[in-house]
């Protein structure tokens, strides 16, 4: 048996960003950018008002209350054509841009008004400007390469007058479940067969990580056959199979993919739930093979086919690499030799702190726990036995709007 | 002014859910459900075995060692014929049915074989056995209407057998940035202009949220062509408007709209970045009218606009009804009667807890500290000055994959 960190380390060993693609911003949401975004433009170009009011020399309103001549006005999208003299002052808006002379802007509530003549009744010079380049310059990256886009980060592309971006191609990712017993939802199921959870699932949680999947179909338990879709996933950039990786007999997986030319490590990982994991490459394609059982598929899924799709995205998730924890809400008993990933889920104690409560039962068929947890409780293998209250390592699963 | 919760609740107060459509499983990710979900199978439909090996008799194995005479092998999917009759075992395989009489199943690591004698070293009657329905039932509700579905739910619904749902149609929402000083990014920008970041922001914000932006392109400051665009807007779900709705002489939004035959209320609101709001209908379609600057615009659309898409949706979002908290990195000074909402990064101190630091430039025009920001902190009118290590309530901006 190997670590899961030592499995993770061999999965992500060869894995290379794949090639960048050029898209429209409007389509950016949740890409990854595979280079970084340099200003087109310093924002604000110029010195600007921050609020509505009147454009002034500061020294005009040095001694207060200060009555000066109203010239103009200035809206937004507009310039005032002249220098400010002293003495004179120019209506403006929130954005418009201050004219040459004015370094100062007076608030209108702070202002009284008898036809052109403005007295300032409370001023600061220097106050309500924002000088030129205070957001961005002309030629600074804005955002790095492996950034995953998020609305405010179109913004700012936006800002930063950049209508195209270049980002990673998303990850074509090949999906066969494998098993007689497996049949898709909606298709006739005989008296022993299950409806396929893997299929969906796997399509589902490759999309949310910004992967392309392909559903290949489910593989019966039949060497030609399953040769046969094999083959048919050459030429995408991953391969996932799920089932056939047992210890039993029928690892027909194995068998298949080896008939294919597949160099493969077959390993025991310390895990659980998960352990038998299928590592290798089809020609250029990296193939994972994840285990049958539902719940272990998507735990697996979360452990290395994430990282796996997150490296060949070049993508950087700095907030995510700090370990969350939460508080135990019950004792956990000591640990054996495997890592363990407990279904669980968290609430807020009276402190608002966050807690963690496992479920009371944890086998890795109940599709229905995983989909009602919240996180994954982390234990290390050979973990001493923690009472409640103790802060414990948890991988968030998210039910947020596509949370994995 | 009012407050933000008041403005919220009148927001929120004629929201209806729109109606549903019929999608299938493989395009859920990320929809929220209109119907419940049942399950139209028992999972597992029988007692299976949770384990490569032999299936048993629990008597037989009350006495170890007990050596039984192997009688026929049943992989996944497929079943033994007969009953199992005392003295006898079956080779079996996770996945697989017990045969009838079977009630325990002896792991192959503990076993010993002689030709089609097995010699059962270690067992424990009902023992590696998933009895039937113990992950759900025929009938059973396994997702509840207003769930926005994760991947593990779709191989939940998937295991239930659904290949169809039944979600919550997408909003359409128009948007419609307005401004003299306003261009798309690409397009010829003049001196005294800036580049629209809230119309692309906006659009990406809605399709994080479960919507389908309509972005109708920039409106000019001039009455006719403003009214016209607005006009276009007819037939959506919502419109979204920004800028123009300061206090000063340019607020040609609210004319437009007025013109229309929108009835409408304008708020100011005690809240910073923010204030303007602008809040109608035209005709059947509500409007909503947020600040221009970028900043406010975003904040504005994560307090208002989001709870009122997912009003829309009819989308139930359990965990983030909690408030979350963190540490305060740094002292807060005292707020005054407006609710403050400061940009802020998000770590971990060495005890593992959340910390947030604010940013110390929280101008409302930088779109760069918005985008940055993990995080920002609620902060009270009236609260009282907070030292360094006070726990604040936070609203997480969400940097992974889809988040806001």
């Amino acid at each position: 048996m190997i670590s899961v960190d030592e499995a993770l380390q061999r999965i992500l060993g060869g894995a290379k960003p794949l090639g960048p693609e050029q898209i429209s911003l409007a389509d950016a949401l949740g890409r990854t950018l595979a280079a970084d975004v340099a200003a087109r433009r310093t924002q604000p170009p110029a010195a600007m008002s921050a609020m509505d009011g009147y454009a002034v020399r500061g020294a005009d309103v040095a001694k207060l209350p200060a009555t000066l001549t109203r010239v103009g006005s200035v809206p937004a999208g507009k310039n005032y054509p002249h220098a400010l003299k002293p003495g004179e002052c120019v209506r403006i808006f929130t954005g418009a841009p201050l004219p040459e002379g004015a370094d100062t802007v007076v608030i209108q509530e702070d202002t009284e008004v008898s036809g052109d003549r403005v007295t300032m009744k409370d001023a600061k010079p220097g106050r309500h400007v924002r000088k030129a380049g205070i957001d961005f310059r002309e030629g600074d990256v804005v955002l790095r390469a492996g950034r995953v886009l998020t609305p405010r980060d179109v913004g700012l592309a936006a800002a930063a007058n950049a209508p195209w971006l270049s980002v990673a191609r998303k990850p074509r990712v090949a999906i066969l479940p494998t098993g007689d017993e497996v049949v898709m939802p909606g298709e006739p199921v005989g008296p022993n067969q299950i409806v396929s959870s893997n299929g969906p699932a796997l399509a589902a949680f490759v999309r949310a990580c910004g992967g392309e999947p392909l559903l290949l179909g489910v593989a019966p338990d039949e060497a030609h056959a399953l040769q046969t879709m094999v083959a048919a996933a050459r030429g995408v950039d991953l391969l996932v199979t799920t089932g056939g990786a047992s210890v039993g007999e029928h690892d027909l997986v194995r068998d298949a993919l080896g008939a294919e030319g597949m160099t493969l490590d077959f390993w025991k990982i310390a895990m659980r739930p998960g352990k038998p994991l299928i590592f290798g490459r089809l020609g250029a394609v990296p193939v994972l093979g994840l285990p049958g059982n539902p719940v272990s598929t998507i735990v697996c899924a979360a452990i290395f086919l994430r990282p796996l799709l997150d490296a060949l995205l070049g993508a950087v998730r700095p907030l995510e690499e700090t370990k969350p924890t939460a508080k135990l809400a019950q004792p956990l008993a000591a640990n054996d030799q495997r890592q363990d990933y407990i279904r669980a889920t968290l609430a807020r104690d009276a402190a608002g702190a966050l807690t963690v409560a496992p479920y009371p039962v944890q086998d890795s068929s109940m599709v229905s726990v995983l989909a009602r947890a919240d996180a994954l409780i982390v234990r290390k293998p050979g973990a001493t036995a923690a009472p409640a209250g103790e802060l414990v390592e948890i991988l968030p699963l998210g039910n947020g709007a596509l949370g994995i």
